[in-house]
């Protein structure tokens, strides 16, 4: 019994030891990824429980993300282990934009993808308060995405992060995937950015994106600026937070590092300001550093944060 | 127009920067590898021409390859680029048994598993002395395999490494299609084991096994022992040379640098003693490195090598 | 409820990135260590649940314990978190002598050394099977050694390890300390040495030790020999196993996965001929890597390596 | 015969190799620091002498210690080899502020703290221009501050760096204890900050400050003032210097760094503009590496740094 | 037959792993390079083909550099191997200048320098578009220099770069050498900066610099103002580029990036302002890692970061 | 005033991170090194002072020789800075023989080769016991040769090892110059090999070489026979030991440590066994890493090092 559960693939990441074109890079650190997983990771440092629904190989690299998740404090007793191979991805960093990062996934068929309604368990589901996907999970295969539907048809509650990935679908299938859950399913939180949104709704302007989403059930709106910052939207109030200027090592993960703290403290009674800036806090930790979830503060360490940045 | 050509795989080799489960592994070293791409290098090493007939993807890990090959002297004017992805590979090395590796790919459905006949061009094959290849080639998919009988098929003489890979088949599947190439080709030189040769022909012992494939229309025959050596057969002489005590960092590509420096000493007409006394030389050099190839000598330094360890 | 119970001191390890004198050496790495968590760890390997009674600092490094532990699959809610600093120690190699190691410890009034009665849970010791510590855990302070007594009064049954670190305590206190608890309880597996029973019998002889240990209700005893390889006693019955010849790369840790892997098979009615051939893998595995336990076989990995060494 | 006598703990630095939570960092960098030896190697690189009074562990801590002073060319020769051990700290850096560090010591009861009286040899002080010492070594141990007493009783001219430390001791102690030192002795040089001006006087303000130390004796006053740069007061003039922006490693050192090129400056009749100026400079070299000394710049140096950055 | 035609010493870099003064780094790592060199690369990365005339040492680095240039698509066949050693430099990063770069060479006698008129064949020029070389390639020899005149005399067109290296000759003899060839050769594209024209002209203003530039002949100035961007002189018309804000690591390389884009894109018909957009995006990507010229982009990779940079 | 003055060239070492090839090696350490130097520091493990005569060049390599030679003990007070540059010099390492080392040198026209008569201060040997040279300083430049030999004439004792480094003289011109100085000075102890003594005598053989060194006025003669171990002749006595067997990493400077340990032990009137037997153990342990003298031993580790192989 937790308080949210999460449905996604947990992913081994390779990140270049050093930045540029991978065929110049010798050496590689892994981290252990994946949008929800990091997700949880950011419930977990905003003292909720957590657990995650997923597949993972029989190998080491399977091993590997259930021995971390559960270092983590992650529930990983709905991890199961399946007979593919786990799902990896490689970081090129820099390289052809300075600050920004390039994905390279050995995903398809994997362990991850086999995810299926039956791995679904009612009784988890119905005991949790939350459940969190992300629109990766609904492209990696249809069973995953049929996992998601199930898990959503038995929730109490929902959040939902499009997070669009090109490489994995097209944006057509995304567009009619994606709008066929938020039109089927209350979403307590959507998480999204102007690219996604763009896509869904052929609109960017966050004003706009918010009355659409709303319009579609949505109730609070959770709109990623990038290195602008962020905007949220509840009940008509609107709260923004710029981003900090921090040097900039690997922008991979800052988004679910902001949506699971941002989702967690809502979660808690917290306003959507509040969340909001603890979101930042989170997400501008992440870009410090290769790795995703690692730098994803406690609530307390975001406060020692904010208290700096005041001064 | 080369001296060899060889149908294969590239791959990328991820090897564990320290020994032991990959999931306590936390940096990887990148090195370029593959079976007959190692082969290549011993040839050239040894003073041939070689060029590679193969497919790698349309991203930097294929560019990779091909930047390093080129580097390192193989023709690549036959390596086509394929909108699949680059095969890859990681080393866990030492465990569970101290100066052993395992591999484990991540090659299904590659570029390189797209090789096909139309990939072969007659015209390369028949201005060649040799063409080379392996059991992993005709493992790795259908048209792989055909693209490797349409090359033995035109080609003026034929070096095989049988290298039965129970990961990417089962001994049944191996047996049927190895002992079909043999049948139907007479090989030059057949490099295989103990353990390849168990499957094949249900025997290990050496002399019976040369018998054996004598029978099948091998000519000679290189017959690796692992840690104790190797021996060669040819017109009834045989050559037994022990292997050298190194300090064993990955034994990975040993093998390979010891078929290609055999194959391409005895094609300069080298006689078995010599050909096998240099590839007991560059296999033992091989194992004390990660990276399958960059160690392999050239004769002038085997022999350096060999006056040293005769001393 | 877990199966073995394990009262002892994690540590953090900072393991010397080239071997040498430490005053050269530039960089350190990480570990998780502590004798009684690679028991535990060790154990569970080996398929048996394990819990471990310690205290740990409210720190970096005591949460990175409690992670690594969790991760590992100990049960850690018998870690307790106290005010005081987590233990470290760091590992000089291979000086003054080659494939030696050398401990440097960061301990004294640590959190680890704070173990007391207090933190022993009767019913978690009861509903144990057995109750592990080490002649480490009475070194390091009184109360330490008052809740291994504790431990020890309630256990159903025990292992000691005697570990005699003549850094920690005098060669009298550790006599007069250890064989107090040998003659007040009954050790169903005594793992030891010749170095320590000549402290503690003032004879080396293993025959005449387990005669000796015997006498003061040892049921097994384990007689670790170095690199020589260990001896095993039970019953009137005797087993000797050599040691692999590995490369040796750090030695530490080796004892105590032996010491483990044994307990744990034997505990589970596997012959101490098989519980030591087990015992003696671990610790081979182990020497041949920096850290002490992620090296520690699964009995199927064990296998493995028995299989390519009796080759 | 020295220049300037310094007395304090030097201290083993392992720098996180990451950034992050030290318990996700798994290489760590030694250096050779502690506040007094960083003001030491200030004081050499701008052409003055200077030797340290100390005590080291008579372990390879304390011999790496000697061995890098004696390098750098401070006076090795009232170092003290004491029984106990050398004090270590760990350096977390960038969490959770960004560009922040965190320091974690093991120093308690170390040789370093050992430190007193008897260690300050009269004619070593007498012969020497000025003798420099900091709040920390105040707050180590009581015989460390009687050690700092008995030299500043004997001293010619001192300066003095408040530096202090929350985990070394409390507030009310350091404020008692430093105000005592600055009612008692006619300080030269006071190095301080608004942060423990506010524990000392109450205050913040620069200008206040400087009238409030100047009626307890202060000669000149460098006050620091972190990312804004510093200000320096001598006599009725003021100067200011900002700070230059450069990428941050690590902030640890900088103030030392910045100390003792001032004070040795100064000491040689440079204006407090010009001094000030040269110590902006060495801080910002020193903040952008990982090390606390080994970026301190000669004058010349700096010279070099300031040509480039005004043009 | 190659488009361009470059001639120059390639060299071995070593560049330090960490900022700081070369005695407190401990590892350096090798990148190859030379002003050329890196030239040609932007050339092929920009669709044209380049073969380099040079000389490179017998030895493991001179093979390093054969093979690497190969890899990168350079035509080797005009490398010469020489009987002395190949020229190696090292880099110190950071000190005393933050962001800025200090070269140590050991050139002086090297094979590069051994470059003679005989190395240049007379076909090989002829048949290529423009012949491209620099100042320091006059600098390092009168053979070498020599070569240039040579090649210029049969030229068809002509690039240029001043690259006046203090350490190599002095301002007068490098004023002297370079008006010489530019009075007596029309130069198409001119690349140089106010620290060389200083040198050269007295002067360093751009718009008077392209004026005595133009009347020596030379056609097209490309003019780089460091950190504050390039401005580019055709025909009567100007263009200026701002240089983009990126985090430095090592800014050596950058000039030739954007020389070699420059000319490269120039020749093949497009604009100044085109050429100089995309020269300046190459010297961004280049300062941001070490190494000279594995982040030069191609055009598209080029348009992908102007993109971004344009949002 | 030191117990012994030896003359030679400090270099820079750059190892290969990772053996093979260097063209394969991608990361370099840096120590400091150069036979005599070697030497000098373990005469001070071994409990005698010494000084080295030398000039470094004007640069951070010359910093670095002079620094690190401070740390370890040597009086640098006769190391003279010159304009030149400091020597340097490469270690490829295990390839084309494993656990064999090459040297390549960039070192002509060094800082180092400038030693002349003038930098040998009369009164500074002549206080002195002992005065070392080697072969190499001999065949580094005339110069070098005439301040050995101007040494050598004040000195009231010698001791030499003939170090014919082939890449810097020939055999003839080696013969020709050690003959000479053997002839003309008295050798207290004559460090040799095999290989040096074919060259110089025409013979191998230890017995026969004591015979003929005595007969040219040695009076002591340390043979060494690489992975054999050594001998030792002194007045008709005769000593051997055998190596031990470790891993090898670098055997560069093991030669070195033997001789300055065996000297040094032997000039404080211990016996060649004595002597020899930890010379023996010092270049043992040197072959175990990177880098020539780290691991050079006091004798009381010496001794650890002999219980323990005792055992």
């Amino acid at each position: 019994m937790v308080d949210i559960v999460a449905l996604g693939e947990p992913l081994i990441q390779f990140n270049s030891f050093t930045p540029g074109p991978l065929r110049f890079v010798n050496y590689f650190e892994k981290h252990i990824a994946g949008s929800e997983l990091n997700f949880c990771i950011a419930v977990i440092r905003n003292h909720l429980t957590c657990g995650i629904i997923a597949r993972v190989g029989n190998d080491e690299f399977g091993r590997n993300i259930i021995e971390y998740s559960r270092a983590q404090g992650i529930d990983t007793t709905h991890i199961k282990i399946d007979d593919s191979f786990t799902g990896i991805y490689f970081i090129q960093r820099g390289y052809p934009i300075p600050m920004k990062s390039e994905l390279i996934y050995y995903r398809k068929g994997s362990a991850g993808s086999k995810l299926s309604p039956e791995d679904v368990d009612e009784s988890y589901i119905k005991s949790s308060k939350l459940v969190h996907s992300t629109g990766i999970t609904l492209a990696i295969s249809d069973s995953a995405k049929d996992a998601v539907i199930k898990a959503f048809e038995l929730a109490r509650s929902r959040s939902f992060d499009t997070n669009i990935r090109p490489k994995l679908w097209s944006a057509e299938k995304a567009k009619e995937t994606i709008l066929g859950i938020l039109r089927k399913y209350d979403i307590e939180v959507l998480i999204t950015d102007p690219d996604d949104t763009k896509i869904l709704l052929g609109i960017t302007d966050p004003d706009e994106a918010y009355r659409k989403y709303k319009e579609l059930g949505v109730n609070v709106l959770l709109y990623k600026l990038g290195a602008r910052g962020a905007v949220a939207y509840h009940d008509g109030t609107k709260a923004f937070k710029e981003a900090y200027k921090v040097p900039v090592e690997d922008p991979t993960g800052a988004g679910d590092a902001m949506a699971g703290t941002f989702v967690s403290l809502y979660l808690q009674g917290k306003s959507i300001e509040y969340s909001l800036e603890h979101g930042i806090v989170a997400s501008t930790l992440v870009i410090t550093v290769r790795g995703d979830n690692e730098m994803t503060p406690t609530p307390e360490d975001a406060d020692r944060f904010l208290n700096e940045f005041k001064t």
